[in-house]
């Protein structure tokens, strides 16, 4: 059975040494935030997902959830009482509103709470997850009455949330959705259709569910323009606004899938379902969107937690297992082989995964800062700039990171040879389950078009512009530290390359918006490797300063040894990339479609 | 349900018109092997693929096989009868030498006929597969006297047979394996031990089933020199030569794997079960190899069988799907919105893994060729030149393809969206299939490491060369051609830097062996790409010509646009590759093991 240990050394490194958590303390909200405080919740957070969510995420696996005769869906063995005890430990509203009870922590302290239930047991982490992302719409676009209503239950995680997209026949396209909704006297509305792919659709964990259901009212406008957002609670709530009648809204069927079978992903019928209108009609999607953009961080960290566990369980076993010599000559007399650990080819997807997932996990939690600056901060013109970065970030981190975490998670599995592919070692699920990173919350081909075709050019550029002098200001700052030449030349050689990239794109995308459609995967991982050279390249500076102070903990030579694959080994993509990108559209779009 | 049609127009492009199938000729074996009757047998082995094989696929995926209490396994409904099928219609034997009952054509046929049954049921074709494992074993080492007890009954079908490596504690290092035989008064052995990943190691659907087991024979010398090989049947034969007494050999149980349902993967006990030697003692592993390098050309086909079919049916989903508009505006007015092959991403992956299809048949294609000649030419020196590219070339085809199939199964996958990772439409299974084909026959990185430590040296580095002046003489009478010079510059470009690689990896390996391992992976790629560059050149050519003839067959125009996006947007990979290289084995070495 797989293992899972938090990273906390890891953590605390960057909440401390690297990103300045500490920074945070500026603001009223987080006056009292510490790093004891930090620490200690870090310490609870990784007990609880070790001993608790990791034991369970094979046996959600192996038992998926079950849809009864009734309607009803029972989860896997354990996930019931597991969401039991982490709602009474607090952790769903580690860093919701306190105005509706939550504790206020910083998003920076959630993310790392979030890897490790990720990483743990993603399909059940998910349950709380989709709670969020529907507590997030509800307070962007909700009434003080439904916020008052719905959120405080939300948070304590009594209730739980889903969000109702997808139709069978639409899913990126939503203004082709069909299901309507037909006003009420009483200001409700009666909600029909049916809905796909809801995950936490129905389940036995919590007293209510609270669905966000994207619909159309009747008469409203064709297209994306007539699309509105609506509260449908799986139980209408009584005068006392508990769980009261059974609203007309049911799971259909579980979809059967590749992975994360823990959480169940229901087909949603709603036959006349009562619901309650969020903000204005017609005006669903904005509040959509600013929820998703949130989710879409989450989904990146998904990817990250489990390109993390793959390597923790890949790294043991390559110092178990003992297999053949090392091409030097033998390292282990005494055995009969020597660790698979020395075989260079086992060490370069060892290294590529560890690589990555130090600057994945350093690049979300410095996004996750500038949304904590951003949400507290006075200065507009400093909201302004963490706006931009996350605007431009997300989906680097939702594509790129996801990307990356299916080709790490596969490496992870090789390592184990055939028992990386029998179910037995667990490694099977963290592919499977990571699976799904690239396709929900907008595919990666979305985020890459959203990247090239919106973000990039919005407000003249700004964003990119911005952290373009960021990074020539940080090199320039560090142009004198020898020892750390290597990430300096390799982060400045990344914003060259990537500049001339977005170059070609600007000057050959407005003649032809197919040319940027055609690299915009490519660009999308341009800038993914630039943002984690930019993230190494910080690490780097923090690590050497504490070798140059003394310190005698391995870490920190360690860091700067993983830092330098990446520089040397990770970063020679940006070549292919750029080459392809420049090719153009016309070698993707000369074939006629009947050819396929 | 997915669906697979098979490429016979490509398949026949690539015999008749590309690789000079009708050559073979000249060899007395296939003196009577004409175009007609090639044809004929494509036509018959698409109807079989793709009206028995294909409609199991999914069967085989949900079923999977079952053991029984008594140790006994049921394969999924209709596997059984569509064996029976195969065998009646004599496709267990097409390519199998005739002095056994085999039909003797020649191999560059059966690998398109085992491209189809791999296509259209991976899981499926692996049973008689693996017998064909077994029977060139027993070609190869067997003494007359037990070829022609089991190769006739091999040959049509009637038995199957298996390949007993890997051990739990050994699978790679061979050298460790513990399962011992004993040397009885009669000439046989009792086999005792455990072996664990036995594909179609038990089944109902043969009525016998043939063992080759690896063993130590008590007293052997310890390691890789102590090996000998077994014929261990499932039923001693009684008189007759007919199935008699059950042999002490059974199926302890059934591994639950990440794919490939269909197929039996068993623990297999041997419990003093009697045993035949194959060829001399302590000389096992010779024979074994010799049938594992075949063993991996099928892997490679099993990669493109996967990416072809994958393949397939993402182009009728892109096509068929409407989903958002065209960057440049509607394409489909009358519609809600388009199709989603109008989107330059969507097409990039499409594009991406018919570019890699189609050169890799061609690949394996002209691999079989070479074999088909090897074996039957007279001619001392084209049999070497022969077997030099298929030392060469087997890591390659079975490394090379299948990780850049897991990357093309993967992407096509991503075409359907949320649709791919449900298992209804079918797409999960190709990736989940396909998994395997980077693992066993030797890991991904055992390939790449017997191409750089082996392969690539031997004679002096002869294979190589002679490769590179065949692929210059090539680019030299191609020269003029100025309608393909893209794909010869291409070439001569891929060649030019994999010169680079080959250069640095010769100096440097010797200095120190790990820089080799370092790059092995990145080599086995850089070769790969050159290879398919190569395979694209050579089809190109044969398009321009047929367009200068005045053909106005779509096929030939589509075919240079296919491969022209190859050359445009898959070598730049070699750029990168190349880079990793250079940076030797330093940057994987450093870190302590203890600090992963």
């Amino acid at each position: 059975m797989p293992s899972y240990k938090a990273p906390v050394r890891d953590m605390q490194f960057l909440l401390h040494e690297v990103l300045g958590f500490e920074d945070l303390t500026q603001y009223e909200a987080f006056s009292e935030v510490d790093r004891d405080l930090a620490d200690a919740i870090l310490g609870e957070a990784s007990k609880f997902s070790e001993e608790v969510l990791a034991p369970l995420n094979v046996v959600g696996d192996h038992e998926g959830c079950t849809r009864n005769a009734d309607g009803s869906v029972t989860t896997p063995t354990g996930f019931k009482d597991a969401y039991k005890q982490m709602t009474e430990n607090g952790w769903t509203s580690l860093s919701m509103d306190p105005t509706y009870g939550g504790q206020g922590m910083p998003g920076m302290l959630q993310i790392a709470a979030s890897e490790m239930w990720t990483s743990s047991n993603m399909a059940f982490a998910m349950y709380p997850g989709l709670t969020g992302g529907a507590i997030k719409a509800i307070q962007v676009g909700g009434s003080d009455e439904q916020k008052q209503t719905y959120l405080p239950k939300m948070m304590s995680g009594e209730w739980t949330g889903t969000m109702n997209l997808t139709e069978p026949h639409c899913g990126t396209d939503l203004g082709m959705l069909k299901t309507k909704a037909v006003p009420q006297a009483d200001g409700s509305y009666k909600i029909s259709g049916q809905k796909i792919f809801i995950s936490a659709g129905e389940h036995d964990m919590s007293d209510n569910i609270v669905h966000l259901v994207l619909a159309r009212i009747e008469g409203a406008p064709a297209g994306t323009k007539g699309i509105s957002l609506f509260i449908v609670p799986k139980f209408k709530l009584d005068e006392n606004e508990d769980p009261g009648e059974r609203n007309a809204v049911s799971c259909g069927s579980i979809e059967e899938k590749m992975g994360i079978h823990g959480n169940s992903t229901c087909v949603m019928n709603y036959d006349e379902a009562e619901g309650y209108l969020i903000g204005e009609e017609n005006k669903g999607l904005r509040v959509m969107f600013v929820m998703m953009n949130e989710a879409r961080i989450g989904v990146g960290l998904q990817g990250l937690g489990q390109s993390e566990v793959a390597y923790q369980n890949a790294a043991i076993y390559a110092k178990d297992r003992i297999q053949g010599r090392a091409l030097t000559g033998p390292q282990n007399e005494e055995k009969p082989a020597d660790p698979i650990i020395v075989h260079p080819d086992v060490r370069r997807m060892l290294m590529e995964t560890k690589a990555f997932n130090e600057a994945g996990r350093a690049l979300l939690y410095w996004a996750a800062k500038h949304e904590d600056i951003e949400k507290h901060t006075e200065d507009e013109k400093l909201a302004e700039k963490c706006d931009d970065y996350l605007g431009l970030l997300t989906p680097v981190v939702k594509g790129y990171l996801t990307d990356m975490s299916m080709k790490t998670t596969i490496d992870c599995q090789q390592i184990f040879g055939g028992h990386g592919f029998v179910e037995e070692w667990g490694m099977s699920q963290f592919v499977r389950d990571n699976r799904i990173a690239l396709i929900y919350e907008g595919a990666n081909g979305v985020q890459a078009l959203d990247l090239v075709g919106r973000k990039l050019a919005r407000n003249g550029g700004r964003a990119l512009m911005t952290l373009n002098a960021e990074i020539d200001q940080f090199v320039k700052d560090n142009a004198g530290n020898d020892a750390i030449s290597e990430f300096m030349d390799g982060l400045s050689g990344a914003k060259t390359k990537l500049t001339e990239a977005t170059m070609w794109l600007m000057q050959n995308g407005m003649k032809d918006p197919n040319n940027a459609g055609a690299g915009s995967t490519d660009y999308m991982h341009m800038l993914g490797l630039a943002t984690l050279a930019y993230m190494w390249a910080k690490m780097a500076v923090v690590a050497q300063a504490k070798i140059d102070d003394g310190s005698n903990e391995d870490f920190y030579p360690n860091k700067l040894i993983t830092g330098r694959y990446f520089m040397l080994r990770m970063l020679p993509m940006l070549d292919s990339h750029l080459a392809k990108i420049k090719t153009g559209a016309e070698p993707l779009m000369a074939l006629e479609a009947a050819a396929f």
